[in-house]
């Protein structure tokens, strides 16, 4: 029957221990991947927050049976003393909770990594962090999870130097590298691609060293913060606003809390919902803020800015499919910014084409998806950048036959990717990211054509070439004989106009 | 750069705000469809953990543009005054966190959908409950999100006079009707097939009254609580059992403390792990703790028993497929107990066949999927079912063509469904699940088969008996004429004759 004591309440950690799936900690298969994943990608955020040049080692030693010590170093902009406990050994806390671009959706990733460890070997998170070249600190620390709170059980300051800066994390998991192993060397090689400005040395449980070398030292520029978007404001968001704020009227209150709204759209937008530009925010009825809060979906804003993005640019993105893929062609475009819902976002798409990318069997060519620069590994048929290529793109009209050696890759950018797993594995079919992938194909599909009804006129000029050359030795050996009294005509001499004619193309071939 | 103030905590109320898509929030049409599931799910369960026959009532009502009303009242066993603000207004707070069966994985999703309401609408929820027939509470609450605690709004006490009992939720909700209409009506339709012994009212937007009438008044047997099975523990289980147990020694608290784990397993298991069996559990060490744990992994324990699990019984299961699918003949199977990672699962299934079941195109047959008695409506081709279907079962082999009026019901219920994603859509292909289903369809299939021949046989026989019967009247006039002296022989005498001996099979026709 019911009672009282029945009803618990749990923290945030235990929570998610109970429900590691939701994280990608499914089996040990799936959770060293995901736990080598979630560092390397804090890793990877740490030094492009900083304007660093990632250099970063992952290092899989085998400890006995199936565990795993993971070992990851990196030059980021290192964790504040004050805040390491927290920062490594307490969920739901971190920096990833503004409106810009960043890897992490959930702020959880590595968190999880550390606790799968935990509750796996039982063993403790060493952390070495310094974020001023002068010194750094020690920690031993394991996560309290019934309460939800970092417990310390060594700490230690150390004095550099070398001016080091950076943070390295070890920890012990139980895992199944074996399974897991393809999985991991393909994340490093995506990596490659939308990050060929690190420096990434991966070490495996066998001692088999992988160098991922940085092929550009330009970085993809920083994200900025944006203020919320009209679109995407609910009544709970519009609440902490207005206790917030210290605007007097709704025209000051509009325009200072949301993004892209100006004196004139701010003032269309009271009036379009009856209210008075000169009332107090704070005295809004609820009724009123409910009909804000409505009439913000579909009234005319303008789009949102890409200034929260950091999509990789033209130049990186091919630099990394170069590297990565040796094609013989490639392409890349960057869209422009569109959004969906208030989330502005960005599509790049590279087609790679030849070289040592291998041919397709039947239409299937590689695809490589990245969402905020994060390769996407899992779920690949499920994914809208899929049901792009297989019904949107008909290939045959850019000359793309069904066992071409084609690679196309994709990456969206965005301050929220529409994510259809918690495991960050395939992007939603959003209308909008459809067709801007789509579009982004299609332009880089053209170039491609252009290209390879270039190499087909080559070709067909060369097949040419080499009958006439046939040719010509007897069609030479004919003048000569017609003209043998005019000797200041050389064999030579006729041979290289007729060889200039023909390549000139003035010579038709039937 | 790097910073101390950088660095925020969040509620785990606000973090599941932020991503709401986890719960299956992700938009407007969803959002409707996933709230009044939940809330579904909650009476549903409120009232077999009473044993009470369920009389559930659910209108969702239009308010203005996209905002609905959802109001839903069952006769279940109520919520005490006490936790009633905390048990619908607090996430992370609830009963379901027991190993045994429940609708509910996650302990969340009625929360979601009351905070997804007030974030969209700004209104309260309203709850009316009682335990005990005497008097009811009535609450006006909201959810203070940052903080993640209730908020009571108004707080009153109703004396019954009708020994009511049960609990009445009402709460506004931003939803697309239109687009989630098919699928919400889909929901209790199929909820039908697996609670048979629920009276179930429906009243749409439109004001369309849909009931879902009881033909059963016998419901699955409860749940019980089990201790947890050695193969699904952690070290953190480990620790927090070595701290709460009692016992002096090893062998005492493995008995006391794992499910299927009695004094001679415990002898052994302890001894293979080169412990000492009378060895103070608090004493151990944290390296023969985990010793234990990796051991425990592949031990051969017993398997865990099913008195943790509720299947539905083939009875029942055949009387809702009868009453939703009516079916010319159904057969339903319920595997024996078995389990995957120390959790235990049981598989039912169900073949329907012909009867108001439409044909099938190109082997499409009609899948019907339920989780723990949840209809999951989503993502059917990921599902492990699916891959059965498509890639197991020789359907020709049980006379079963492609075009056949077919429909195939699974059921799996587990202390922990393997879903791959948090909104209960589809499950992991688990071999061992897979092979579950496999064998409850090929048992159901044969049986199947059978009814088919005997319905081929039978109308063969039909077609042979009108063949024969108009031979019949010749055959008889050729007797008569040989016999014309005896006249004994009368014609409905050879006649009658004729047709046993056809009957009877002792004619054979060519």
């Amino acid at each position: 029957m019911s009672s009282v004591s029945k009803y618990k309440e749990i923290s945030p950690a235990e929570w998610f221990r109970r429900n590691k799936s939701i994280a990608g900690f499914d089996n040990p298969a799936r959770a060293i991947y995901t736990a080598i994943r979630e560092m390397v990608e804090n890793s990877l955020d740490a030094c492009e927050e900083g304007g660093i040049l990632p250099e970063i080692l992952v290092w899989v030693r085998s400890v006995e049976g199936n565990i795993y010590q993971i070992y990851v170093a990196d030059n980021g902009i290192g964790v504040p003393e004050k805040v390491v406990p927290k920062a490594f050994a307490k969920l739901l806390v971190g920096t990833k909770y503004t409106l810009k671009q960043s890897r992490g959706t959930f702020g959880l990733g590595g968190k999880m990594a550390i606790m799968y460890g935990q509750i796996t070997t039982g063993k403790p998170l060493k952390v070495i962090t310094g974020v001023d070249g002068k010194k750094a600190h020690y920690f031993l620390l394991k996560i309290d999870i019934q309460k939800n709170e970092p417990i310390i059980l060594k700490k230690k300051e150390i004095t550099l130097k070398d001016n080091w800066r950076g943070t390295i994390v070890s920890f012990q998991i139980v895992g199944d590298w074996m399974r897991a192993k393809s999985k991991v060397i393909q994340y490093f090689k995506n990596t490659g691609i939308v990050a060929p400005y690190a420096n990434i040395t991966f070490i495996d449980p066998d001692g088999v060293l992988y160098f991922f070398r940085r092929t550009t030292t330009a970085l993809p520029s920083k994200p900025k913060e944006i203020k919320p978007h009209p679109y995407g404001v609910d009544i709970e968001t519009l609440n902490r606003m207005i206790k917030a704020t210290k605007a007097k009227n709704l025209v000051k209150f509009m325009m200072e809390n949301f993004h892209r709204v100006g004196r004139k759209k701010a003032l269309d937008f009271i009036k379009h919902c009856g209210l008075d530009p000169e009332k107090n925010p704070k005295k809004l009825t609820d009724k009123e803020k409910r009909k804000m809060v409505v009439e913000m979906k579909s009234f005319k804003f303008l789009p949102p800015t890409a200034e929260s993005l950091s999509p990789l640019g033209e130049e990186i993105l091919l630099k990394g499919i170069e590297k990565e893929l040796q094609p013989e062609k490639a392409k890349v475009v960057q869209r422009p910014p569109r959004s969906y819902m208030g989330h502005p976002f960005i599509v790049e798409v590279g087609l790679a084409y030849g070289g040592k990318i291998p041919p397709a069997s039947d239409g299937k060519y590689l695809l490589f998806r990245f969402a905020n620069r994060i390769p996407l590994l899992y779920d690949e048929a499920n994914d809208v950048a899929m049901s792009v290529i297989k019904e949107d793109i008909n290939w045959s009209d850019y000359m793309i036959g069904r066992d071409a050696p084609l690679a196309i890759i994709v990456h969206i950018c965005s301050t929220k990717i529409p994510y259809k797993t918690a495991g960050k594995e395939y992007v939603a079919d959003i209308p909008e990211i459809r067709r801007e992938i789509k579009l982004g194909i299609q332009e880089c599909a053209r170039e491609l054509r252009h290209y390879l009804s270039h190499l087909k006129r080559k070709e067909f000029a060369e097949k040419r070439f080499s009958i006439l050359s046939r040719l010509i030795d007897k069609f030479v050996k004919s003048l000569v004989q017609i003209n043998k009294t005019q000797k200041r005509i050389k064999r030579e001499y006729v041979n290289d106009q007729l060889l200039k004619e023909i390549l000139i193309n003035k010579i038709k071939v039937e």
